[in-house]
């Protein structure tokens, strides 16, 4: 049977603040820029105690899950496929939909805050149904700032600051 | 038993080209402006002998049903409750889809072409969805002018002359 | 642009009663006794006035929308993937739910009435979301005799008879 | 903003073998002795260093969560709802799908292996995928036996000697 691995022995919590889950949302393919800015991201989010969702996939998902995994944060990956083989080899949980990209709902639905890099088309579908369902969403290198209530970041740095204001 | 009558009668092609599904996305609610556009995008649709599909609730989605059974033509509404009666009086074909806004890709994936008139997050949700699948999109008075892949019509009769050169 | 055509002209009511939709679920792979069953059962459901709902693909699906479209009939297949190519030609209306076997509960939500011809664990999926969903379930052939609420028929005429006194 | 608390302090692995997702299905009203059991089966698996999954709401769903927080294990709620606050206390990561009772396949594609405690046609439709899934599915009280795959067990302390052999 094929079974995937879980490394709970990380899932230790640091900090002392509330621990939400954090989604990323970005695309399956990224330039070096935004894969660092991403990997930071992912960091800054396992540093602050948090959790990690996102489309567990490659391109931003990856690299987003990578750097949490890097900062010992806990990273979920909700899938479009029926296959929890398809998740990237960062993400600890694997929620394999089997829904498509109707599953782009559930990554927002997850979250307590949504945070878009860079990102195109799928990410725009993200970005719109957080903001119908009154979800905190932070931009960062993305070019879809739709409504004031996508508040624009300037860094990883600054994302971490604002995630201790929240 | 809850039965839903569809009128048949009416369902007899008129036009002498293709039948296209033309999906119309738009708010469940809408100023008198918008509901007069809708209704007569709705009966555009239906005098080019064209099957109208929407999210089959209130607003935009219900003056486009009524526009369209007006000229004749036959709706379909894609809801997202699990329940017929919540479509508006003016569907023929009721689709309750029971999985929420998730409906939303399905609006976009019934149809050939899109229409969007007005709207908020939600239809924003749509035109991302249909951008992503490739699906030639127009825009009525809209704001979610996010791509030139979105092209931008003045008044019904334009969107006619567009749908009869596709 | 891909296009389907949607034979109009045969949509016209013959009947006098109520025209229900009526989803039949099956296998996609089916004996040819099962094949000729479901062309029966597609031609009385026509012959009956109602429109025909399925899955849309191969198999029992297939064999009901020829039987239904012999008669005249209506028929509209609710497809898993995102493509209305995958559709057998036999489907006039396409929706193209794009969210995998997560569709199989719409194929019994967009049903008056269900009616499961042979079957496996799909349509023992179906049968259950019918059952949950207070459908009324008609069984011919089928090994899903799984609650008293599955009446099951003997024959497609005998499902004509039922239909008559819904 | 509305949060949950995730307490993540008693997500250490604690076993020496694999971790695996088991997902738990039952009905959200049950009898006495099926809420003994229910929690018996979420302490064995919380014991055997598994993680728990299930539908989220009450019922079977919380008493076998609540059974694995006794033994410090983890719970994953899978929700049909939009709204966090719509999971039983005893669930540490929250999935708001927002798609209705279709949420029942990812409660199934979420689990190495699916233990069904009693239920009724929910519990059913969700055995139907499992099997067609392909996933390894166990029973316990549960009228269900509708495959020679669904392999019937006799108490919760035979569920944790089947799963140290899995």
């Amino acid at each position: 049977m094929a079974r995937r691995r879980v490394r709970l022995e990380e899932l230790v919590e640091r900090g002392e603040g509330t621990t939400m889950i954090i989604s990323v949302i970005g695309g399956h393919e990224c330039t070096d820029e935004i894969a660092r800015l991403s990997f930071d991201v992912g960091r800054v989010i396992a540093e602050n105690g948090h959790i990690l969702a996102c489309g567990g996939l490659t391109g931003v998902m990856e690299h987003v899950c990578r750097g949490a995994k890097s900062a010992g944060g806990t990273t979920i990956g909700i899938l479009p496929s029926t296959d929890k083989k398809d998740a990237n080899p960062y993400v600890d949980i694997v929620i394999p939909t089997g829904i498509g990209l109707a599953r782009n709902m559930i990554v927002v639905l997850s979250a307590d805050v949504v945070v878009a890099v860079g990102g195109s088309f799928g990410t725009l579908s993200e970005i719109a149904y957080a903001l119908q369902f009154h979800k905190k969403v932070f931009g960062l290198e993305t070019k879809w700032h739709v409504s004031d209530d996508v508040e624009m970041l300037d860094g990883a740095s600054m994302l971490g600051e604002r995630l201790k204001r929240l």
